[in-house]
């Protein structure tokens, strides 16, 4: 039906529009968003403005707009905020409070790493994580947790792909990446020195749902300076046994319960 | 123009299916989602259909829906997120570490106390907050608290309205309320016992933004077996004051930078 192509390219562009929005370009203007979607003026200027009226995107000044407060609710609502981060956050301020140091919550989506959340340190550690940030999955502690525990096949795929550098010790040869995945898998931990950015280290573990998979992992970031990072290793493995323990109690024939 | 109409029309029914979303209701089959709407079952279905496709939707269950990661994420840019809670956390942690207390972070949103930040506590106390959730605006130390410093017009039309009890100790008195908020402003914190749930009792403070009015407001949640609420006042006042210096100097003249 023509009606339903048109009411589909509708939607679709109005998305676009949304996801022209970004943690480097979080307010633009509608120049701005029409050359990022590729959509002519009038149409970028209607779709925008129906966005305010719903309060999906907010004007802070004029010409300029940005992600407004329905939308952010509406996110709340999502699984991933819901569930996996309000059942984690007791442990996380606890591993925070303790250690005084960055605490990170990482979940797996599409072919990288998605910050859940970040808690704040006390010491001054250079981090590039924000919540809702998605950074490349070798180069962090809890992104290379979770490529561990990813399928066989992924973890080939993945491995197939170019591995960028973003700090002096990122791994980028394949061969050692998958010893390195083998490792935390055989000792249930990961620790990363200069990986993600020069300066930073950390200690990261994984945190299993109740399928009995691993659903998210954890990490504690300090100053590379740190010289014993393993001293850190039980709070963290402690943690996260424990946000694995709030996920509910794992599935007896560790199969999936849905 | 029939197309600007129909294009209006298409993305405003897709913003009602995600509007139907909520707190109660964060997942939902396709006749509950169209019951909710008013939208025609095949409209119900190529809507979310295509929600789905984009991540704003996923699918956990056959036949079941719920907020996706993507809208999670975008929702993660908007400035109550990006700026005001990441300026508050650092501060909001060390409030919550000192006391062991649930601690909020709340805006005003509409007529409603929005809350923005829920950091856990090591007590057992009823607390109705969750992120992203909204709650009546008399009946909490934090929405109070926006509410003393809201402007007069916004005060007498919300004092017109019934005042709904939520616990015992709800004021839904006009005059009473008026006082009350007449008292935060002169004392600068809020003492609330028992007004949004029984059992809970609440310190609240106001947060100033650089154009020098307040934009936010937090608390910390005690039981109420607490005998005395003052002890905690300065606490609460030296933690929004953190956050007051963390968004930012203020304007000299007191206006708004913009």
């Amino acid at each position: 039906m023509g009606d339903s192509r048109r009411g589909r390219s509708v939607l679709g562009r109005a998305l676009a529009v949304l996801g022209s929005f970004s943690d480097e370009r979080p307010e633009q203007t509608l120049g701005e968003i029409a050359a990022a979607t590729g959509l002519a003026s009038a149409t970028t200027h209607r779709l925008v403005a129906e966005l305010v009226e719903w309060g999906v995107l907010e004007r802070p000044a004029r010409g300029r707009y940005r992600i407004g407060i329905r939308l952010w609710q509406l996110g709340s609502l999502a699984p991933v905020a819901r569930d996996l981060r309000d059942s984690a956050l007791p442990a996380l301020q606890d591993l925070a409070a303790v250690t005084g140091q960055v605490v990170h919550l990482v979940v797996l989506d599409d072919h990288e790493a998605l910050f859940v959340e970040r808690l704040a340190g006390h010491t001054d550690v250079p981090v590039r994580s924000r919540v809702g940030r998605r950074l490349p999955l070798h180069a962090s502690g809890p992104g290379k947790v979770l490529l561990a525990h990813a399928p066989a096949e992924f973890v080939d795929e993945f491995l197939a792909r170019k591995l960028p550098r973003t700090a002096a010790g990122t791994i980028t040869d394949p061969g050692r990446l998958r010893r390195a995945l083998a490792d935390i898998r055989s000792t249930g931990y990961c620790l990363s020195r200069d990986e993600m950015t020069d300066g930073a280290s950390s200690v990261a573990a994984p945190i299993v749902g109740p399928s009995g998979e691993v659903v998210a992992s954890l990490s504690v970031v300090v100053p590379s300076s740190t010289e014993n990072l393993q001293l850190l290793v039980p709070a963290v493995r402690v943690t996260a046994a424990a946000v694995t323990r709030a996920l509910g109690p794992r599935s007896p024939l560790g199969g999936k319960r849905r």
